[in-house]
C-alpha cells in the first residue's frame, strides 16, 4: 500500500497539468451534499466574491407573465437562494427536504453565471452548462432515473446517410438488454425526438432516457424495444464537437429546425432502422414521441405518414407558434383536419398528449385538443404541475413508455 | 420566419429554468476565439473580481522537480496567463500563435478554479472539469483530433457480465464503418486501456481516439478494426452517474487499481468481444495498449497471456512505482524474466514504447528499457516532448494504430 501511495502522491504532486487538478482543483469543500433529513448543502469556496447565489429547479419557482401574439402567457422560473459566506466559504442549505427528483442548478458568482466547480456532473442544455442533482429514491419515479443492478440496454452513437441533408448524420441508438445475444428476436422501434436547439445526445443527458428503459423493462412494465434518439436539426450532422463545423457554438436557432424539412426526410431514419437492426418493421410496432419542437415533428411525421406509427407521444408540443405558414414544406402542414380524418380513420393504437399546467404552450394545446374533441378523435392526455421543462419530459416519457406495443 | 421568431422569443423570454440560460447564461462574451493570425483570445466577464488567471497547456510549461523513491524526478506543470480586465472583461490573448493541437485550460478566479463559462465543450479528467480548446490544421496531426466528412464508425456503450468482479461493467466499443454492412466480414481487435483515476470514457473524450480511428481508416492508413476502451477500475461498474453508487465523487485511489485483479480478469473481456462480435480471435489479429497505469495493464496482461496479443503498446507505462509488490495476485506480477523470454520466444509482431522526455516514469521506462536491450528482445521506441499528458497519448495512439494488423 505504501508504494501505491508513492505512485498516487507522484501523480498528484508531479505529474502534468491536469493530474494536479484532478483532485487539488475545485475540490476544496464538498457541493453538493444530500444530508440525512434530505436537506442538500451547497458550497462555493470564494474567499472574494461580494455575492453569490444559486439558481435551482427545486427551490420553489417564481411565476411570472409574458405576451405572445395577443395572449397573455404564464410560466415558471427558477427560483433563486442566497448563499451566505463564512471563512471564505459560501454555503446554502435548502430549509426542506428536496423532493426525490434530477435537478439542475447554477450559481451566480457577482453576475458571473457558473457550474459548481466541486460537482463534476454537468448537463449541457443548448449552450448552457448546469450541474446536475440526482435525488433518487425506492418507489419514487426519480428512481427511474438512477442506475441500477439490472440488465442494461447498448447505448450506440451511429452515423447514417442521409440523402436530404447530404451528409452523414449521427442519431443515438438504445438496444434493449438481450438483443445481442436473442440474435433471431425482432424488436418494435421507438422514435424518441428533442426540442429546438438539443440534438441526439439531449435526451440521454437530461432526458435519462437510457435509465429509464432499462429499469421500466427490468421491472416488466415495458416491452424491451430498440429506441432511437434523432438529430432533428436537418441542418447538423452531430452535437457540438462531435460535427465537422469545429467550435459552433450550439443554438437555437438553426435553419431548417420547423420547416418542414426533417418531417420530410424521417422516412429515411425508420429506413436505415430497419435495414440495420433487427425491427418489427410494421405499423403496429412502431411508436414516435418528442418534446417542444420534438412534439411538432412528431404530429407532422404521424399526419404526414399514417401508416407507419401505431402509437405517438407529443410532450409539450409547439404548435400554434405559427412557423407552418412560413415554412419551406407547407405541405407538410397544410389540411391538417383532412390528415386527421384519415390518420384516425385508420385506428392507431394510441395518441397521447402531455403538457404542463404553466407551460406557455398549454393553450394552443387546448385548442388542438378542443379540435380533437370536437371531431370525436381519442386520446389519453396528462396534465401536470409546472412548465416547458425536462422534470416534465422525463415522467411523459417514463409514462409513455409502459403503454407501448401491448 | 416572424412567426418562427416569435417563438424562439418565447422560448427566450419565457418558458423555464434553463432555456433562458441557454442563451443568457454564461453568454455575454465570446471565448475563446481563434483570431485570423492563429493566436487565441480568451474572455472572462466579472466585475467584482481581483485577480483571473488562465492555466492551459498550450501555455510554456514550468519545469519543475520531485524526488520519488530516492530519485529526482522532473515534471513539468502548465503554465500560467493573467488576464486584464477592461470594464469588467477580463481578457488575454496569447502573445504566439497556439500550434494545431487539442488542449484543455482552466480559469482561476481569485483563487477558485474554474472551467470557462463561454465554452460549452469541457472535459472531465477524473475529478475535474476542464474546458477544450481544439485547434485542428490540415496536414498537421491534430487534424486527426477533428470530425470530417469521411466514414464513422459506431460508438457503443456496452455493459459484460464481470465474474471477477461479480456484477455488470460498461466499456466503450468503437466499430468501424461498413461494420453493419459487410456483415461476413470479421474484424481484428484493440483494446486501448486508460489510466488510474480514469474510465471507459476517457479514451474518447480526452483521447478524441474515435476520431482518429476514423479518420486513419478513411485515409487508409490504419485497417479497419473494433477497438475497446474496456474500465480498468474493477471495482467500479462505470463512469460518473453511469453506475449504481449515485453521487461518488471520482477518484484517484480506488482499491484494486494495480493488484493483479484487472489482468487476471482480463480474459473475460476478450471473452465477451470474441462471442459478441464479428472478431477474427486470434492472436494475429489483437492488440492491446494503455496509457500510465493502462500501459502497466497492457505489459502485464501481455505477459500472463503471451498467446493473446500480437501488438502491445505502452504509453508512459506506470511501471516500478512498486506497487507490484504488495499486489493481492502476485503471481501476475512474479517471474518478470520468465515471462519476457517466454514472451518473446513466441515471436510478437511488436512492442511499442512510448513516453514524454519529462515524465516522471521515464526513469522506470529506460530500466526496463535497458532490460530488453540487454536480453536483445526487439520493441518500437517513440520519445516526445513533454510528461505525463493527454497530448503525448493522442500522439502514440496515432502512431501505434497505423502499425498494427499489417
Amino acid at each position: 500500500m505504501k508504494k501505491k501511495l508513492t505512485f498516487l502522491a507522484a501523480l498528484l504532486i508531479g505529474v502534468s497539468a491536469f493530474a494536479q487538478q484532478a483532485l487539488f482543483g475545485g475540490a476544496g469543500v464538498e457541493s453538493p451534499v444530500i444530508n440525512p433529513d434530505g436537506t442538500v448543502t451547497f458550497r462555493y469556496q470564494n474567499r472574494k466574491a461580494v455575492r453569490v447565489t444559486l439558481s435551482g429547479d427545486f427551490l420553489p419557482v417564481q411565476h411570472l407573465e409574458f405576451e405572445m401574439n395577443g395572449q397573455k402567457i404564464s410560466y415558471d422560473a427558477p427560483g433563486v437562494a442566497e448563499l451566505r459566506e463564512n471563512n471564505g466559504v459560501w454555503e446554502y442549505t435548502t430549509p426542506f427536504a428536496v423532493e426525490p427528483e434530477m435537478y439542475t442548478y447554477t450559481f451566480n458568482v457577482d453576475g458571473t453565471q457558473e457550474i459548481d466547480p466541486n460537482n463534476v456532473f454537468v448537463n449541457r442544455d443548448i449552450a448552457s452548462l448546469t450541474s446536475v442533482l440526482l435525488v433518487p429514491k425506492a418507489g419514487e419515479r426519480s428512481d427511474l432515473y438512477a442506475v441500477h443492478h439490472v440488465p442494461h440496454g447498448t447505448v450506440s452513437k451511429v452515423w447514417y446517410p442521409s440523402a436530404t441533408a447530404s451528409f452523414d448524420r449521427r442519431m443515438t441508438v438504445y438496444t434493449p438488454a438481450g438483443y445481442e445475444e436473442n440474435t433471431k428476436t425482432k424488436y418494435p422501434v421507438l422514435y424518441v425526438l428533442h426540442g429546438i436547439g438539443g440534438d441526439e445526445d439531449a435526451w440521454v443527458t437530461q432526458g435519462r432516457a437510457t435509465q429509464i428503459l432499462d429499469n421500466l423493462i427490468a421491472r416488466g412494465e415495458a416491452k424491451p424495444m430498440i429506441v432511437v434518439f434523432t438529430n432533428g436539426n436537418i441542418s447538423q450532422e452531430a452535437a457540438p464537437l462531435e460535427n465537422s463545423t469545429g467550435y459552433t457554438r450550439p443554438t437555437m436557432d438553426l435553419p431548417q429546425t420547423m420547416d418542414g424539412t426533417f418531417e420530410t426526410a424521417f422516412p429515411e431514419v425508420v429506413k436505415f432502422i430497419d435495414s440495420h437492426y433487427r425491427t418489427i418493421a410494421k405499423k403496429q410496432s412502431r411508436a414516435i414521441c418528442g418534446l417542444s419542437m420534438g412534439g411538432f415533428h412528431t404530429l407532422y411525421i404521424t399526419l404526414n405518414n399514417p401508416d407507419m406509427f401505431a402509437y405517438s407521444g407529443m410532450f409539450s408540443a409547439a404548435i400554434g407558434t405559427g412557423s407552418e405558414q412560413t415554412a419551406a414544406h407547407k405541405e407538410i402542414y397544410a389540411d391538417v383536419d383532412g390528415k386527421l380524418a384519415t390518420y384516425f380513420s385508420k385506428k392507431p393504437a394510441m395518441l397521447w398528449i402531455g403538457i404542463g399546467r404553466t407551460d406557455f404552450l398549454i393553450q394552443s394545446n387546448n385548442e388542438f385538443r378542443a379540435k380533437l374533441d370536437a371531431a370525436g378523435y381519442p386520446y389519453k392526455y396528462m396534465e401536470t404541475d409546472g412548465g416547458h421543462i425536462w422534470k416534465n419530459w422525463r415522467i411523459y416519457l417514463s409514462e409513455f413508455v409502459p403503454l407501448l406495443f401491448k
